[in-house]
């Protein structure tokens, strides 16, 4: 397979998977030549809903996704999946591999997965799950949907990428739980009770809408709903997608769509400037900023002053 | 109370605690003053103990916290805690405020209780830790413990400053824990085994026993010990704590706190030249970038040119 970006791109636009999986890698190695194959797609990319499923672990995410998969295909979607996982700070990769989940999908050539490290994204995982994004996205896919576990700033960061956001709790967690929750609140767009048939679910249904009740009213008038379902038996799975259409379309009716595409767009930009800014100043050192980092590792200099000398003062 | 950095310091250094307290938030604000007070306390930081505390939601990390700061108050240790929370992205403030957090210790004049947001941080989640970590080591603080909820790159990173990371698992839990904990497995030096009264805490010991001997052997030598406690009922707390005296005691033999010393300065140097570096160069530009910027808002440019076009060639 060729490794010219821009002929990947092109074939993969065609429809050829393996040449957009490549480029997709390619861009997270931080290829830099690999721009120009999204800069191909740039133009034709925009058409696909983005869709971020979100919630802490243990909240049963990865059947939940596949049943949303599964419904989504019933109604003749092409899905792109990106699950971004928890990964090592060591190896960079990604902890569960592609092949060991969602297997139900796997021969399904209207289903794309991409398993995603938290790790060494060159410029911020955002920018790298953006780009991967904008490749399914050109590649013709009807819906990209972006998995992660709703903790940190980087995962809330990715799904808000998205333009609709699911949040998923279950009942029966503990403190932090509720903490999380109060976190991601204000990002949902649809909130998911799972494992419904568990006890106190109408209890936690009824504690989410005591807290969204709380929270400042949308600018757009959408009025996050409540969906309950159980993965599991595939319950209350298609109320979901019937849901998540419903907040496409009033994106769409209220300009929503584009108002989300600026803000992912200046939020990559932001990540790609102190990206290449920093790699610049250390650039510019005649001796690639080397005596710089020498004297910050002996404690000559702390970080600030380290930074000082750089750019000045 | 002076808002002069430098005074609040030098008061911070002859033990004024709400000085230190006022200087943290300052730094966490972004306040460029307030650079000068952490210079000042710079050369007087390096003597605490900096034990970092991370694990999934649901693990019972507050609980486990407050009996560990309570065992080290037995041994007449003063304890800063630096707890970093989940927070609204749109509110910026913590979830968990203070308040609401180790009522024990509310009272104990020898412990100092920060809640930290993980969002709104200019420069970056671990920088703001690293300063007020500085802080409060110069404060005279023979311990300073950071709490996190082990799942985002943040997280990580913030645990990566301090020179013990215990990792906290429970028995029990989903399929994603086992992922986090396999992410987290490399960063843990000692590991938490909480809830050991629960059934299958055994079984969880002899997995993480066995996931510890697939990875590759700490280059100092250390073993990572597996503690069981039962956090709620006090139990293995004193034995968590001898644990992490020995690997401070192991650490300073092998010149390990002088290693963690350099690394947590390098990656406070490089978060501090990104953020600098490009605000540097939007204030470059003749209109602050806001052609730019807004060209990108219209999608005129997408982010790449945009940081070409701001950049040069």
């Amino acid at each position: 397979m060729s490794r010219d970006p821009v002929a990947l791109a092109e074939r993969a636009r065609e429809g050829h998977t393996a040449s957009g999986a490549r480029l997709i890698r390619m861009l997270e190695e931080g290829d830099e030549g690999a721009i120009e194959g999204l800069r191909a797609l740039l133009p034709h990319a925009g058409r696909a809903h983005v869709l971020g499923i979100t919630g802490p672990p243990g909240a049963g995410k990865s059947t939940l996704v596949d049943r949303t998969v599964g419904e989504l295909r019933r109604r003749d979607r092409r899905v792109g999946v990106i699950a971004v996982d928890p990964s090592s700070p060591f190896s960079g990769g990604a902890i569960l591999g592609d092949r060991v989940r969602m297997n139900t999908h796997a021969t399904d050539p209207g289903v794309f997965i991409r398993s995603m490290a938290t790790r060494g994204q060159l410029g911020g995982l955002s920018k790298t799950a953006f780009e991967a994004t904008t490749v399914l996205d050109a590649m013709g896919f009807d819906v990209v949907l972006i998995e992660t576990v709703g903790v940190g700033q980087d995962e809330v960061d990715v799904v808000e990428l998205a333009h609709t956001t699911a949040v998923v709790s279950i009942p029966g967690m503990g403190d932090d739980i509720q903490a999380i929750k109060a976190g991601i609140l204000e990002i949902g767009d649809v909130f998911i009770v799972n494992k419904a048939d568990l006890p106190f679910a109408d209890r936690v249904a009824k504690q989410l809408t005591a807290m969204l009740h709380l929270r400042e009213p949308a600018e757009d008038g959408w009025d996050p709903p409540i969906v309950k379902t159980e993965a599991e038996r595939a319950k209350g799975i298609a109320e979901l997608v019937d849901t998540i259409e419903r907040h496409r379309a009033h994106l769409t009716e209220t300009g929503g769509l584009a108002r989300k595409a600026i803000r992912r767009s200046e939020r990559v930009f932001h990540e790609l400037l102190r990206e290449r800014a920093a790699a610049r100043v250390l650039a510019s050192q005649p001796d690639g900023g080397a005596s710089v980092l020498e004297a910050l590792g002996t404690g000559e200099l702390d970080p600030y002053s380290a930074v000082e000398a750089l750019l000045g003062g």
